[in-house]
């Protein structure tokens, strides 16, 4: 299952040659293993998960990043080499030096990504075997076959791309994600590289990326769970010849640009979300403080009982009242208004007189449905973004070995 | 479903009569109308939901309670009255004034209770017309009878009872409780009444009773939801002629056997949580502080991807790493030992080297488990305790109505 139309149409990005192949970590035969390869010169940004138990890639990559600007990212599907100590650390260091030997790069400028099974050794023979076929397959013309190759329990590829004028040239961006579930991201989601070929300092990057990630993958949860393995990837090829290292309105335009993209990518994984059937905003408007307003949008975005009634379409406003009330922060309720869709609920803290059952369940049928609590109490609004609680989902988690 | 077998056996308490009848609020004809009725002198002391919404009969309990010494407990279910503004604080009011022109006593010495249905009014004239019903029903023998007559998604009625020696007396704690899904308690569980014949002062009662609640009804979790109308209640008569005001051996005693008969309720509403086919311990050991041990314990029982697991009886300790790497906090994660019943899964943060998933399968396909998290950090340590996330329990939520 997943909500709504998804987009597979993009551009390949000058400078940005990608591949996938089977390596036979997966067991279906299906393709789990994609390298990255960027032009000499490239800037690249990253966001990482926080979660005290980072998986080995995660830690090794930083350290790389740190180290020497990078020439290829080095992702598996099927297994997420976290959870096994420093034997992971060492696995993921040898597939570095293994594409280090084949491509003449030093083995810091390869960033190594999993994703899969928690708590196994990589295959690192597997892995190396299939570095050659992988290699002699980078072509501009990938990004599909690397957004699919990624996939773990994803019912669909997630990519999207814009092309806009920049000063006098065009330049473009492309990205691609993985998640589906063990998604509430608390830095970044589960996979997502994103690329472009303007040309950009480390730093500004760094700043650019962090900034959308926080409007974006941040601001979704499909199951209140946190992925070992998130990170979220931005490299800038230069190969364009479009500067925005230096700021100014086509830094401006590009940070915009950018922010709508992650957004897109983000929702697609809400979209795509374990057992989901329905696609939900939940809005908290004119709180006193953010933190107010996230604590009650994720208390009402993360309850079970809330997201069981999503799945009925079961207008049943007793659950929105549920979850504000458990939310951690202090408020007047008897000042809130409460919106679904278009029909008001909840007016001053109490059933709107004129709310019917019937304007709801119109609501609660629909695919796409937006619950807007306001505060009416100060300045900020936060949205997040998440899914129903489904059969399928309960299916799913239960039949699949993270 | 639920989990193991369940108590039906009780001792009525001197000095406490009940009685449960239908008025018509559940549309099944079954019982929805509960009276608890107290010897003049008793002592109650309660502890309510931290909810923002908390429910009218909360509110309007808190404020009698405050004035006047309880008399009756007049308790419905199929309709929470909450959500529903000052109208349900004057249909509460309204109840309570019906029973007391009935009975004689103050219109304060009643306390109202409600559980079902949020966001719809109270069927005052319903209540009415059964209380000359329910007031010649009542008898000491009607503990079970009670307790079902509380019950909304609960398939079986909680029941727990004690009796002791206290000095030169026999005395008896008896209590009822019911809850099923929308637990994660905020200082209390869904509803429980507790009684016993021992004479008690109100402060004393009121501390003691807060500490029990503390080490049982907070520590469970089904949903990671709290309800709007959660409240416990232990209520002293004093029949028996045994005072425990004073402290002393009898008051420890008595505590001690209150704290057990409070852990066993607790208990018994997760074994009977929606859904559940598991009874799961999460046991976190040697934490520099409590909070960090709770942190991580809930992280653990409240996480879909955890839940689900334990439904498919999967030894899946990959979601226990990245539920443990999820909590708020800081601890060292190459100091952990994780433990699944007797087996240890992880020594100093990785996989035991003679750990197998033969042997963690084994553990995972009994109906009670223990997950133990050593943070070999410092002196504290926190149990809590929850249930699966199974198909019935997305079944039962999405066709019923809160």
């Amino acid at each position: 299952m997943a909500v709504g139309i998804h987009n597979v149409d993009f551009s390949a990005v000058p400078g940005v040659r990608l591949a996938a192949v089977a390596s036979g970590i997966k067991k279906n035969d299906s393709n789990d293993l994609v390298l990255f390869e960027f032009a000499e010169g490239s800037a690249t940004a990253g966001v990482f998960t926080r979660s005290l138990f980072a998986a080995a890639p995660v830690t090794v990559g930083k350290r790389h990043l740190a180290s020497s600007p990078a020439r290829y990212f080095l992702i598996n599907s099927g297994n997420a080499n976290a959870g096994v100590g420093d034997l992971g650390i060492a696995d993921a260091e040898n597939c570095c030096k293994a594409l280090s030997e084949l491509t003449g790069v030093a083995a810091e400028a390869v960033i190594p990504f999993s994703t899969g099974v928690i708590g196994e050794r990589l295959p690192v023979e597997k892995i190396r075997s299939a570095l050659p076929g992988v290699i002699s397959a980078l072509s501009e013309a990938n990004w599909l076959v690397a957004a699919e190759g990624i996939m773990t329990t994803d019912t669909r590829p997630k990519i999207a791309s814009r092309i806009f004028r920049l000063g006098s040239r065009d330049v473009t961006i492309t990205g691609i994600a993985k998640g589906s579930g063990m998604i509430q991201p608390n830095m970044a989601t589960m996979l997502c590289y994103i690329a472009t070929d303007v040309s950009c300092a480390q730093s500004q990057l760094q700043a650019l990326l962090t900034q959308a990630v926080g409007k974006s993958f941040n601001r979704i949860t499909i199951d209140s769970d946190t992925s070992t393995n998130d990170s979220c990837m931005l490299t800038a090829t230069g190969v364009s010849g479009a500067d925005i290292s230096s700021g100014g309105e086509s830094a401006d335009v590009f940070a915009r640009i950018l922010d709508d993209l992650c957004l897109e990518l983000a929702q697609s994984i809400v979209r795509d979300g374990e057992g989901a059937t329905k696609f939900v905003e939940v809005r908290v408007e004119h709180g006193a403080t953010q933190a107010e307003c996230l604590a009650i949008a994720y208390a009402i975005a993360n309850s079970p009982l809330m997201k069981t009634a999503l799945y009925a379409s079961d207008a049943n406003w007793g659950r929105i009242v549920m979850a504000i009330g458990k939310a951690p922060v202090t408020i007047d309720v008897n000042k809130l208004d409460v919106y679904l869709g278009d029909v008001q609920l909840m007016q001053a803290g109490q059933k709107h007189p004129r709310y019917s059952e019937n304007q709801g369940a119109a609501v609660m049928a629909q695919e796409t449905i937006r619950i807007v609590v306001d505060l009416n109490a100060g300045e900020f609004s936060e949205s997040v973004w998440t899914s129903d609680l489904s059969h399928e989902y309960v299916t799913i988690n239960a039949e699949y070995r993270t």
